[in-house]
């Protein structure tokens, strides 16, 4: 018998268990929680009951110190909470630290050391490349030898529920002749898969594909806000800079990879084949649907199996070059963008570069409009049908300061 | 009289007094430290006997707690420190925290939270376009719009001394159809100077230029190590990635804002005018000699008053789409290049893409070899034809491991 009292095809069931960081009106010190059905257990507080040897790991208001414990130890807190959760005798000790999701807050769930920023989906790369340079557009010569990325700002990676200040920058169109500074006239989402390190890795040595699973603790969902206008004028030669680093949100919950078994798919065949260091054998494809709501409205479900480069494959590249991983490391898929135009992963592809606005209730959009709400959520299988979920990464548009262009003046 | 025994013309005088951390054979703890002559100062211990109210900030093993303080702390600092260091009455007191530099380990300075990396010299990016494009290559457009900048690996901040392992990566040169794996053969360095966050600022709020100094705490020298093959094929369309994140060292002594005052000078003049954000009446141009050398051997004097973009303008740049400052946060003005050929800040150019070998003692050298040891070292202008030095970041080539091809077999 269940001790916690689980909805019927809860998304947070017993076989998913994601990790979370909470705090609540009766206790302001943020804690390690454990999301299942409508409630959070209070990790922090059962293992300190339980005195388990991995109870000073979770009180330190952010999940990095069970990140660098390693695989073993994530192991032993899985099955500790499960048994927790499942076996009568614990009842009566574990209720109390029960608490009902919606009297919770959730936080950053963990301290990011770096972010780095993939590009590995094949339509997304295609679709991108057709809205700037038109249908006879083809991929970049390396993109099929190289798990494209670069790195991104993890000052600004940002909880779930954190407003999106509307950003502004240099902005170029094409018509005019000279730069000007103002607010974004094209602010986007990314709808993105991220990956969080927990083990480190040692400077100098390149982790082998293999090892995946020893180093990356679980999964999150990713929002990399973008403001295209001023990314298309900064970013030659050099890449993304302030288009992107003024905000990436997460979700509340990192999705252990353990939940992940029964998600693991096949990716699509790689044609030429990969270079060694990115070859294995195992199935590190994941079958994740996301949706992307604007307004409470699904603008999309873009499938996350249809990725060409596996978190594997991106995680051995990232350090082909011996840079060493550090707990609390972050990196994301890029836009996760299906075949058919209703699983494309930003407003950009759904837009078709501003030229092809959609539909949402009440009117039309291209790019995103102050007060305008996106929330990506996302699901995988489980065993015996059950389904894997991710929770949500929520974001709302505020407009920047009006005071901003004051203060902003000359000195 | 000064307390310390200043070797004439030193380059650590009392208008200096850079910031490091250190340990010694009788005391493992890092602390913080301030160069003195050829002592260092140990802060902690002084402060710590003084009650002085900062005392706390020293004791982390990184100066990041000290730049988070703020100016008002750190003048309040630089004060007590030169008291203590020029009147007599602290003689006794302090001579026992007086410490041969010759006998202490110097550590890195301060843990980096974001690390970015700009663009910033005019000549450096007209060579590196000519190298790559020919002789009549031009500036991007929006070059002299844009302090262009992207986000390198914070993880890989290394301090001065850190052997630095040969990369490997993909490559591909021109004439080979597939790309390999394997050593980096055209190992390069960027020689810049780094600007050292300390005051945070509030995430949707850009930074006026006329800020700078509110929170950038100080200087240090910077060696953008870089694999050149690497880069040329990873970085369309995104950048820089794997070609630059395997190492950055830096060195070991921050110089305070405060010691740079005789140094600061009006930058080149900017055509096009810049947007108004990036506009300031005063000079943040900085008048830093930097030496590269090689194997001992001066290789290069790049000049940095020759930069078009200052550091004030690129702050401004790095928040003005809302972006927050964390402290610790590090950004380096990309590779220093003065008009001269001796001038140049990389091996790129001083070997002008390979193609023109320059000489050093017992033959000639395109890129770096494995054994080469790259030392970069900078002083400007103090007070009364003082020069305020920059100490130097030091660097030797390592093989990779011969071990990594068999790691990274396919599993």
């Amino acid at each position: 018998m269940s001790l916690p009292d689980l909805p019927p095809g809860t998304p947070f069931g017993l076989d998913n268990l994601p990790y979370g960081v909470f705090s609540h009106a009766g206790e302001p010190r943020r804690r390690a929680g454990v999301a299942v059905g409508d409630t959070v257990l209070d990790l922090s507080a059962a293992a300190e009951e339980a005195a388990a040897p991995f109870a000073p790991l979770l009180t330190s208001g952010v999940l990095n110190p069970l990140l660098a414990a390693g695989p073993a130890t994530w192991r032993e807190v899985r099955a500790r909470v499960t048994e927790w959760l499942t076996e009568e005798r614990y009842a009566e000790q574990i209720r109390p630290h029960l608490l009902p999701r919606n009297e919770i807050v959730m936080h950053l769930p963990f301290e990011v050391a770096d972010y780095v920023d993939f590009y590995s989906s094949e339509q997304h790369a295609i679709n991108a490349g057709r809205i700037f340079f038109g249908d006879a557009a083809v991929l970049p010569p390396n993109w099929k030898h190289v798990p494209i990325g670069y790195h991104g700002r993890a000052g600004t990676v940002l909880a779930s529920g954190t407003p999106i200040v509307r950003p502004s920058g240099q902005r170029k169109p094409r018509d005019e002749t000279v730069p000007t500074y103002g607010p974004s006239r094209t602010l986007d989402i990314e709808a993105e898969v991220g990956f969080v390190v927990g083990t480190p890795s040692e400077l100098g040595r390149p982790v082998p594909i293999g090892e995946f699973a020893e180093h990356v603790f679980g999964v999150c969902l990713v929002n990399d806000w973008s403001a295209r206008d001023i990314q298309a004028w900064e970013l030659q030669p050099l890449g993304p800079f302030l288009g992107k680093s003024f905000a990436t949100s997460i979700s509340s919950w990192v999705v252990p990879l353990a939940a992940l078994e029964h998600a693991r798919v096949t990716p699509p065949p790689q044609d030429p084949e990969p270079l060694p260091y990115l070859r294995t054998a195992e199935p590190w494809g994941l079958d994740l649907a996301l949706e992307i709501r604007l307004n409470g409205h699904l603008v999309s479900s873009p499938p996350f199996a249809t990725q060409y480069w596996t978190a594997a494959q991106q995680l051995a590249h990232l350090t082909a070059n011996g840079a060493n991983l550090r707990t609390g490391d972050l990196y994301a898929s890029g836009t996760v963008t299906g075949p058919e135009r209703e699983q494309r992963g930003s407003l950009l592809e759904l837009s078709w570069g501003g030229r092809e606005p959609f539909a949402v209730p009440g009117g039309q959009r291209t790019f995103l409009e102050d007060g305008d709400e996106v929330v990506i959520s996302a699901s995988a299988p489980g065993p015996g049908g059950a389904r894997i979920g991710f929770g949500e990464v929520r974001g709302t548009v505020v407009p920047g300061g009006s005071d901003h262009s004051a203060r902003l003046r000359s000195t």
